[in-house]
Order: C-alpha cells, then structure tokens, then sequence
C-alpha cells in the first residue's frame, strides 16, 4: 500500500463533483492529476475560480491541473478516470477518444446501464475509448459508498476496485488509497457495475418510502427486498453474488437510500411528495443516473427473464403515469410466503 | 394468508414497547390478546392508564386485556410471545414458566445473546419455558426491522416468521400478518437470531460513527463490513447465509443503523460523542440490547474461531477503556486486501 504516489499521471474526464474531488483527492497525495470535461463553459469557470457549486468548501489544488482542450488533458496520462454519466458517455468522448494513450487504462465512476444499448459503463468505455493500436481497451471500476462532499472533507470511506485483470485493480488500489479511502480489490466487475447501476433505482423507490412518509421499517424492507432482485440480475448477467453483500454492493445502497444528499433519493422523495419527474428535472442541474437507469435495468431483466418488481414499479411511477401510492399498493399485495433471496 | 384471526388467544409476556404495539395489532385485527410483564407497577400502570409512555398517541385498543397474575394472564392461551429482553428472560419467566399451557409455542420477538451462556432467546426460552408433558416447547422467532412506534401507526412493515417446524412459521405467519404487516416464512431460526443479536452491536459502532461526525460513507462501509463479519458468524454456528441478506437481516440492519429513534445506535451517538456507557444508561430507562450482546457475540465468536474485527471493537470501548477514536483508527488500518465476505 505504501506507492510511489508519483508514479501515475491521471487524466479525470468529467468535472462534475465526482471528477472535481478525485482529482482533489490524487494531487493532496501527491499524484499528477489534470481535470477535463466536454462543456466548456463550466470548466473554464472551475478553471478561473478552482471551485464548483456542487462541492462548496472544496478549492481544487493548485496542483490539478484543468484543461481546457482534450488533447493536452490526456496527452501523457498513463490512466484516465471516466467520471461521466452513463447516458452521455460516448457524447463526451466522440472528439477526445482519439487523444487517450493507446495502454492507458481507463477508470469508470460511473452507475448506471445505457438505455439504449443495455451496456454497463467499462463495455461502452470500452467501445467510445478505443486503443489505437487495436488491442482492446484495459478497463477497470472503482465503487463504493462515497457521497463526493464527505470525500472532499476528508471523512473516512472505502472502495472497490475491480478489473479482469487482477494487477490493474491492485493498481488503481494503489493509485487512489490514502489513509482516510480504504480501496478493496475485488475480480467481478460485472457484480460491481450491476450494483451500482441498480442501487439508483431502489434509491429512488426508497426516497418515494419517504416523500410518502412510510417510516424506516418500510424503507428497510425495500432495501432488503431491492437488493434480492439486485443478486437475481446480477447471478442472470453472470455477477458473483458475494458482492452484492460487499461494500459496492449493499453498501452503497445503504448510503444512496438512507442519506439525505443522495440525488437519486432526493428524486425520489420529491415524486413521493407529488411533484412529477419533469418538474424536479427542470429545477434541479444535477443528472439523476437511476431515471434512465430504470428502464435500462428492466429491460436488462427481461432479457434474462428475471422478475425484478422493484425496479418495475419505479419504471412504471416515470414512465407510465401510475402514482407511488398504488405502485406501492401493488408491491404490498404481493403474497407473502417463504423469503426468496438468490 | 386469509386465516380466521379468531383462532388463537395469544398471551405476551413483556410490556415494553414491543409487547404494547403486538397487543394492540392483534386486537385491531379481532385476534384475543392479553399481556402481562413482571413488574408489578409500570404493569398496573399500563392496565389503569392503557398507555405507555415509550409509544406515545397508542392507546391499548379495549379488547386488550391486561392482567397483573401471570396464571390468569396465560390461563387458555393457545400462543405465546416473549418480548422480554434477552439478559431477563430467564428471570422474568421463573414463576410464570408453569402457567404456561404446555404445547403453547412460544415465539420471540427478543434480540440478543444470553452473556452467561451464549445461548440465542429460542434456546432460553426452550429452558426457561418448559412444556409440563417433557416435551420440548415449540418455539419460534418473529423479527425484522420494526420500529414499534412506526407500527403502532399502521405503517407499513415486513417481518420474518422462523421455526424448525415449518407449520409452525406459517401458523405465526397468518397470526401476525396484517394488511400493513408482511410475514414472510423462513426456515433458519439460528441465522434469524443471529442476525437479529448482531445487528444491535454494528448499530453501536455506527452511532459511533454518528457520534463522531464522521458521515455517511464510513457508516455504510461499517455496515456492509459488519454485515459481513456477522454472515461469517453465522455461517460458522450453523446458520444459512441467505437469511443475512434478508429482511431480518440486511434489512434490520439497515434500520437499526440509520433510523434516529434506534436504542443502540442512540447509545453509541452519545459514547461517540463522549458520554460514558454509565452514564448514558443512567438516563435512559431502556435496555440496550447490544451492550451484554457485544460480550457474549465476541465469546461465541472465539469459541468458533471467527474474526469479528468491528464488534471487537464494540466491546473494546464498552468494557476495556479504548476510545472510539482509537478503536476506529485499528479498524481503518488494517490492511486492505482482497474484499473478503463468506
């Protein structure tokens, strides 16, 4: 555990609060850190005040570099974070791709499952960020409960990162542990994209728990019946089903239900409360992954002919007009008979 | 799960918060219910005023009946519940025992691990409670996560019905079941109570957590590496791991760390905080079930030779003078490897 911080030179492409306290994170290690992101309007702001909204306490180190252009922001980075959300990952790398070092892994942030294509974030990264020399993209993930404020202040908190190739998740262990972010290895990258993807989505049916004001027992059994879907998914898809017990796993569902600053939740409570998924979008700047999420996840289950009730009754209060209430009414009314998890 | 609610007459023993609120859900669904405690004043108390003071705006629905002799209060009784905590039960039940109806099962609602003999609430009960024919006492266990004061205002609830004998589960099912209460069925007693004694202990550590301002992020992580060093417990006595991912299990979990109202994570907000366990016991009139359950857990663990890093920790700082900083800073700097859970 004790690296050479200097060793890795990281490009982080997203400069949203993830992005920003990540490269706040690597340079107070001493770590090169340069920060990009596809809109260049906020970046140059983040550039001129070393400050976003989203993190207010934090001032980016002198040492982060921000970039404004995408070639100078990558060139010489032996790793890049992508810490954009799921939906518009290819978006942003249409024009930057091309600027990555061929060999230079890349490092997803990011939860959540493309609608379109029904690929978690290392397999479109995979696909938007190719190698020049044709060899395919090394990719790796890097999860867990890290509410970005917490991080930025230092507080305690874990990871996981995971990869196929075991020397590149012990690699990235190494590249982003310091003594207050304890990073895990784990070989299943499947499981922790899985986990990540599908805890928005519980998250935002737990917030409805709370805007419909149903107490913490409810909540509770959502997140325990969430994350039993969660595990049929993720054994269909081909996840080990130990790490949805881990800290990716029921971890951060833990977190993204139970705190008061999860976006997803917060999303949640306000449908809950009566405001429709509109109407919250418009008056808030912040990307809600689980919304596209949902859907993605529902179609993912079917698929592989998994009954993911949960997810469907969230799915169906966005996109199909029924209110929390009678979703809810209808996730109650299921029979109860012996407790299924796997 | 249409059963007859006037089938059973069911007697429980312990007039604390949860003894009141099953009472009182029994008699709103037409099912016969008296209850009885073992001291004689709050009890007498509790008949004359039909309220208690821990539940307050319940009031004891009239077809509840209170009985101050425990020979008339379990006289005719075909169930019956025990819902004193766990370090009493054996006390509380030295000169009821014989008045109960031999063959009447006795379902627990208790969470805990007896410290002078590390036996779980079933076993005491089995001991404590013995059926006059010789045969063993049927005995089951109802658990999950349930804040009484969120039941006693019908809000939704799920909870899990476990017995070695299989219709027994399903007889406490249809007993207990309401339409804002879930009773699912489960066939593990063992992994039930030990999830159910554990959660108690991580709900200290994560106060501690609270306590110290330390977030979020680091109360999830100790709740999935909590959840993790339970499974192996249980795993090591007997039980099944699935039932850890459970409603009682995860599911509790969750609760018994998150929810402000909790008794053990509000004990170890205030040990976090600096007040001594003295201290804080001295002016709280309720049991904290985790303190005597760290001991005995840790017990049962060496006995079993299982590591179980974070209630270690728990009982370092109850009973060995270590701070909750200090016991923090051993659990933050133990090596991070491989994520480890089964």
């Amino acid at each position: 555990m004790s690296a050479d911080p200097a060793v890795e030179r990281v490009t982080i492409v997203g400069d949203g609060q993830m992005g920003v306290v990540m490269a706040a994170m690597l340079a107070w290690r001493g770590t090169e850190a340069c920060v990009w992101g596809p809109f260049p309007e906020p970046l140059a702001e983040l550039a001129r005040t070393r400050r976003t909204a989203r993190l207010p306490g934090l001032e980016l180190p002198a040492a982060v570099r921000v970039e404004l252009d995408a070639a100078r922001a990558l060139a010489g980075a032996t790793m890049v974070v992508n810490a954009i959300p799921t939906q518009f990952v290819r978006a942003a790398w249409r024009d930057a791709a091309r600027h990555a070092p061929a060999g230079a892994p890349v490092i997803s942030v990011t939860k959540g499952i493309e609608d379109s294509t029904l690929l978690r974030p290392t397999q479109i990264l995979a696909q938007a960020v190719p190698c020049a020399t044709g060899r395919p993209r090394p990719v790796a993930v890097l999860s867990g409960p890290t509410i970005a404020a917490e991080l930025a202040r230092r507080l305690p908190a874990t990871m996981v990162s995971a990869a196929e190739d075991h020397a590149l998740a012990e690699r990235v262990q190494r590249t982003f542990s310091t003594p207050w972010l304890r990073v895990y290895t784990n070989g299943d990258v499947v499981g922790v994209e899985i986990a990540g993807a599908a805890k928005n989505v519980v998250a935002l049916a737990a917030g409805m728990v709370d805007g419909l004001g149903m107490g913490s027992n409810a909540k509770s059994a959502l997140l325990a019946r969430g994350l039993a879907e969660i595990v049929r998914l993720g054994v269909a898809v081909g996840a080990r089903p130990e790490t949805f017990f881990g800290i990716a796993g029921v971890g951060d569902l833990a977190t993204t239900c139970f705190s008061p600053e999860g976006r997803n939740r917060s999303c949640g409570e306000a449908i809950g409360r009566g405001e429709t998924l509109e109407g919250y979008l418009e008056r808030t700047d912040s990307v809600v992954e689980g919304v596209a999420t949902s859907r993605a996840l529902l179609a993912l289950a079917a698929r592989h002919g998994v009954d993911m009730p949960i997810v469907e009754a969230v799915e169906s209060i966005l996109f199909r007009g029924i209110t929390p209430k009678d979703a809810l009414r209808v996730l109650m009314g299921r029979e109860a008979g012996a407790e299924r998890i796997g």
